[in-house]
């Protein structure tokens, strides 16, 4: 096991009708708030009336910014640091899923950073501070509401950067299984997708002797695995709902990861999908996920036999660990099928024309500067291409 | 799954020579501090001065009040409450083991206590505020480091309880395996029988859909189960010791319990046996706990077979819930008897004079005010009796 500094100080309310007293949570954090949303879904469902009847009787000022896309823009970004400046702002409530939360923590560092606050996402530089954010969750994917983490798209320079700092992770998130009920059945999907890679990312990992972490993301990958399919087959399955949100909570808090070496090279190779297509994050993560296992798996062969075995349920008393890890990465597709997720990059409406250039990009070769991604195996741009041709079609 | 407040805000700082930079991590919290340990052992080993050395090197001023025994007595949390109001301490730090811990911690509340501390420990009255706890860690044991529980006895009245404050979880601890490689044998059995009863007072539940808690704490235990063993058998397997003092944490910051009804009564059970007869916590729990399961069973036949089957490894295809629930606490108590924890109150030597009275005041019977026991079976006096009596040789 490897050192470590590990704080999850997020406050996770979570439960039937949370969302209905959000002010009273508020209320002790701020006087005047940013209220940041999406597109409109939570007028629709009669969430955004919910939260605005709750801020107003707990004599919470509001200001709104609606508008988030999903790949959440540096544009907006900029108008929520004016807006906040503006209007002298406390608190930002992100009301959605990762990339709302995503903007409003962007948002909360801009507002103290002089300067861009794109560089920040260039130079990996630590801000000093952020305005506190909460969340009300509308859907289980990201596990931005309680990470540190944020990923914005340059939407002009068509990258798509992430960020990280114990600064913006949230004060409290509200977390209502009921809130789930109305997604569309690609964002059910999308979101098991990105849990199960955020929890892939953290456990494939050459650090020995990782023997609680272990356990504890297999028990949560089979907990993303039983329930998805079952919040799929009926989207008002509280119980099931239940289990994936906090599941989505305890695979990007931080601690899943603790003392290992970490990998996170399926997140940047998707990274560069979105950034040009602007696909669904889950769905590019879903086909990149087996075909970087194939390209990776004989650097730690006992790691993916493990997880055949204690994840995918292969049976381990056969004396072939290669055909055990094949097993158990054509079981992943199997299940990712029957999410009907897509499994290649014509299927994301993505051909050959940008592949090179991707894969430049994502190591920094395009900039003369290359980083090899990953910590199971390093990848160069060379690697990186072959894993995207693999999945061509 | 039941609605749930989660936080888990202690900072933890895991690894080889974090101790000698614990000035540096307390430097901006406090000026001056109370430096609160136990019997001497701290300086037998060279901790005490390496930790004297850090603070200072950082210029924070050491109050200091040593002398906390097993089971941390009342009077020396009165002792700590006017030492740290004369000398105006601004943090208390605890070097050592649950009971250094749960004393600093009975003494950070007191200082802003209006009257005797004791009485928040019967009333369980919330209180507004406490001095801010930080801690090195030098026995994987009560889940303390990272807890808002604090267990006192007043040694007076023979009396042993719990209170619980989230003003109490630790700011930060310090948690660097090195140190358990001095602890003897007993220690590090009761250490795990302690551990693994923070899991099972949280996994045997009757609250239904907690598929993500329960893997969880299977995992966890799977954990305590694999290293206890390892460490007994090498005391400087730093691996081994890693995942015990990790999987210690987890199995007391609240997580695993989150969402599920808790039950508590092997711990109450024991507080009384510790209260008369001063015995070791985590031995009295290997006593307690088979017979407890023995006991209430077959209120939830399917949560035992559960447990008998994914932590104990018991062959589940064999239709007999009762045979492979009695196959799992027999695995269990064997596990126990490796670890070479007492099986019966005449091994902690007890004899069957009180057995009546503790039984009557662990329930309140005693006071005539009876509140039972126990989340998955209310147990009764009588019930806490039958079972004292199981195990009585």
């Amino acid at each position: 096991m490897l050192n470590f500094d590990y704080c999850a100080p997020t406050r996770i309310l979570f439960g039937k009708g949370e969302e209905n007293i959000v002010g009273t949570r508020i209320q002790p954090l701020a006087k005047k708030i940013l209220l940041h949303y999406g597109g409109g879904s939570i007028k629709k469902t009669g969430l955004y009336d919910r939260i605005i009847t709750s801020l107003k009787s707990s004599g919470i000022e509001i200001v709104e910014l609606g508008g988030v896309l999903p790949n959440p823009r540096l544009s907006l970004v900029h108008t929520g640091i004016s807006l906040c400046r503006q209007e002298q702002v406390d608190l930002i409530l992100a009301v959605g899923g990762g990339s709302v939360i995503d903007s409003a923590k962007a948002i909360a560092m801009g507002v103290y950073y002089d300067g861009d606050i794109w560089d920040v996402f260039c130079s990996s530089k630590p801000v000093a501070r952020a305005l506190p954010v909460a969340t009300v969750l509308t859907i289980p994917a990201s596990g931005s509401e309680s990470s540190g983490d944020t990923v914005i798209t340059n939407e002009k320079k068509q990258l798509k950067f992430c960020y990280n700092s114990p600064h913006i992770q949230p004060v409290l998130s509200i977390m209502n299984p009921e809130l789930f009920f109305t997604l569309p059945d690609n964002q059910v999907s999308y979101g098991a997708a990105d849990m199960m890679s955020h929890v892939f990312e953290r456990y494939f990992t050459n650090t020995i002797h990782t023997d609680l972490t272990d356990g504890l993301c297999e028990a949560t990958l089979r907990t993303l695995m039983r329930n998805a399919p079952r919040a799929l087959a009926n989207k008002k399955d509280y119980v099931a709902w239940s289990e994936l949100g906090f599941a989505g909570t305890i695979a990007h808090n931080g601690l899943l990861g603790m003392g290992r070496s970490q990998d996170w090279a399926c997140h940047r190779m998707e990274h560069e999908l979105s950034a040009i297509y602007d696909v669904a994050h889950g769905a590019g993560l879903a086909v990149l996920t087996p075909a970087w296992m194939r390209y990776v798996y004989k650097e730690n062969v006992p790691m993916f036999v493990q997880f055949a075995i204690n994840v995918m349920g292969v049976d381990g008393s056969y004396r072939d660990p290669a055909a055990i890890t094949e097993e158990g990465i054509t079981r992943l597709c199997a299940f990712f099928a029957r999410l009907e997720l897509p499994s290649t990059l014509k299927e994301l409406g993505i051909d050959e024309e940008h592949l090179e250039e991707m894969a430049k990009k994502s190591t920094g070769a395009s900039d003369g500067n290359e980083r090899p991604l990953g910590g199971l195996k390093k990848l160069y741009w060379q690697d990186v291409l072959a894993i995207y041709r693999m999945i061509a079609e």
